[in-house]
């Protein structure tokens, strides 16, 4: 293949945004700064939108204080954008690229992006400009295909796990029923990590529903009150995205006028309905007085100030990664292949052909998911706890034995 | 007055929990420690519902190590209550306090556990039972009287300010409008604490509505409308207290079977329908197509591995100083009085009557609010600082000059 070309270079973000995107930013632009053959790196202003409107800001610029100050930054630092570009917005994406003698692509995204970088990938070869065309995985859903685990998840589930840890103990100073609404709409891994923080026996989320498995709501209503009765208390976690056994949303049963999104996906989060749903459900059926219900909504994705240590780093690497394959390879996307667990947990990097990761996802894994449909498994923690580095320890008196 | 009794001490946690209500009750176990009037001190389980039904945990036998993972622990680790004691009730827990030779109660809680401890001792002086009756205040809501501030507020104040801080570089990232709602039945406090997190001109919350100024639907719109015409996106906190222009709470207007505690209070938390009510007025009449609203519930008071170290610390001395006046005088609550701020920070801690805090609240002073009535003043963020300590510094590269 031809030598990498000295050429300017670009780099966006895609999606939704995660609580380590701007450490993958930080390690392209890094990564860049370390290569000759990439003239200039610049930043498109609210992802393919910028690249076909020319916001672009200049990245050679920024100090590494400034820097390491968005890596640790939520969000997309250069703005995201949730357009899904057709072949015709493609080409003007190309246009723009052969005007300013862009040669390199960077995109930071979820399977969407990675399929963006794909088709203006091929579109570049049918006229032979050499662009190279990268993806940089990121989704708090952890949905990607071919990676071990995507950069976003980590952060992301320690906020559910924290919140989690934090609500039971608040449950258990004052029991009662208490359902908390998750993001993940196809995936289960983000409501699974409620688990994460479970210290003692009786620990909850009691109950974990995910989008792999439809539950009815007779089964749901079933299930917490056999736990409402052993424990005299029940916390569950329900992911937004669960299923009833008509394989139908119960979100899009619920809103009246489901707002869709230009990806064809019902609004999900930034909504409470599910959540009030099943509350009254639960209250109604089983007669109990205290039921509360909370989504978490966006926090979960943009929460400042908390990071998963290893999360970040690893955002950081695969943007890195990302601008080594560019000058070597002429398209791909970043993942990661666990090498150890544990105390041994490693990760190597490789490079993975685009086609591998654009359009379809992953689901939560059956052994990672309990027969009865309504919890994780061992193998769940031990997969995801790595990934989030120690947690909050926590201690409760109340159950001590009585003087 | 008489000598300190040598006796037993109980002490309870009543109320919402809060971040730090264990760093108070960790205070009082390692001062009563100290002082050898005390003989043994009991942890009643679920506050005074613990007392009346002899739920006593044994205090004395903590070790130091689980005391300092139960300080930094959220929730009420020996449980709480929402009892609110009667006379008759009263009466069964003072004969408890006789048959176990208590003469110390601590009482850790918000207005309401004030007037229980009041009327306990009140009970105890009629028949010349020597109880030193002792409250240390708690609360997320920072309103009660007296004191410059509660133990709790901080901590809820940096999850209130990190959770804006991030959720407006997301709406940065992809603009709309965003509503947040947060905890606060009476007082703006928790609320206002939305700005702590602001760095830039124009980051949000742009708007912040508290429960000490009403506001009609139709200014609400208004106000948003005039934020999203200027800025192209607007983030808005609003309390879930909010009232219209008649006194009624937004809540209780939308609630069809609002469910009443045994104060007499509408449930606001644990519910997102004034969230999805504001959001669907807000594109209604607005047009706009992405408009999101979250509500924060009982996170803001629970979230695990998250504390102002301010707060946690001051708690821990409200807790120690209740001991060492229940030594000296029968009754009080402890206060807390600022004799500096910025830098120069400091607070004095201070004996008051049970009768200046017990039943009434403080609300956001005038000065806190601006004369719109839809934001804080600089006056708020000078008060409110000192109590979270440093927040997360974050950047956004997308409002850069272009090239």
């Amino acid at each position: 293949m031809a030598d990498a070309p000295k050429a300017n270079a670009v780099v966006g973000q895609s999606g939704g945004p995660t609580g380590v995107i701007n450490s993958s930013l930080v390690g392209v632009i890094e990564e860049a700064r370390r290569h000759p053959e990439i003239e200039h790196l610049y930043g498109a202003v609210h992802a393919v939108n910028g690249i076909v409107n020319e916001q672009f800001v200049d990245l050679d610029v920024i100090s590494s204080d400034i820097l390491e100050s968005v890596a640790s930054s939520p969000s997309a630092a250069l703005g995201s954008s949730r357009d899904k570009p057709d072949k015709e917005y493609c080409e003007r994406l190309l246009k723009v690229f052969q005007r300013r003698n862009i040669h390199y692509f960077f995109y930071i995204g979820g399977n969407d992006s990675a399929n963006t970088a794909h088709i203006i990938n091929e579109m570049a070869d049918d006229i032979n400009y050499d662009l190279r065309a990268f993806h940089i995985p990121k989704t708090v859903d952890n949905d990607l295909l071919v990676t071990d685990h995507c950069p976003g998840y980590g952060t992301a589930a320690i906020f559910v796990a924290n919140a989690l840890t934090g609500d039971d103990l608040d449950n258990r100073s004052l029991p009662g029923i208490k359902i908390d609404v998750i993001m993940g709409r196809d995936a289960g891994f983000l409501t699974a990590a409620s688990a994460l923080g479970r210290q003692r026996d009786d620990d909850g989320p009691h109950l974990i529903y995910v989008p792999e498995r439809a539950v009815t709501i007779d089964r749901f209503v079933a299930d917490v009150e056999d736990v409402y009765k052993r424990l005299g208390r029940c916390v569950i976690a329900v992911s937004e995205g669960i299923k009833d056994s008509d394989g139908e949303l119960w979100a899009k049963k619920l809103a009246e006028n489901a707002e869709v999104d230009a990806h064809g996906n019902v609004q999900l989060s930034g909504t409470g309905a599910l959540a009030d749903f099943l509350s009254t459900q639960v209250k109604s059926k089983l007669g109990v007085k205290r039921v509360r219900a909370d989504t978490f909504g966006y926090l979960q994705r943009s929460f400042a100030g908390l990071q998963s240590t290893v999360d970040a780093y690893e955002a950081r690497c695969c943007g890195n990664n990302a601008v080594k394959y560019a000058l070597e390879y002429t398209s791909g996307s970043v993942a990661m292949k666990r090498t150890g667990n544990g105390d041994d947990y490693a990760i190597e990097y490789f490079r993975t052909e685009l086609c591998n990761v654009a359009e379809h996802t992953k689901s939560l894994p059956d052994e990672f998911i309990n027969s009865e449909g309504n919890n994780v498994t061992a193998e769940f923690i031990k997969y995801a706890s790595p990934l989030t580095g120690a947690l909050a320890k926590t201690e409760f008196l109340g159950d001590r034995p009585r003087i």
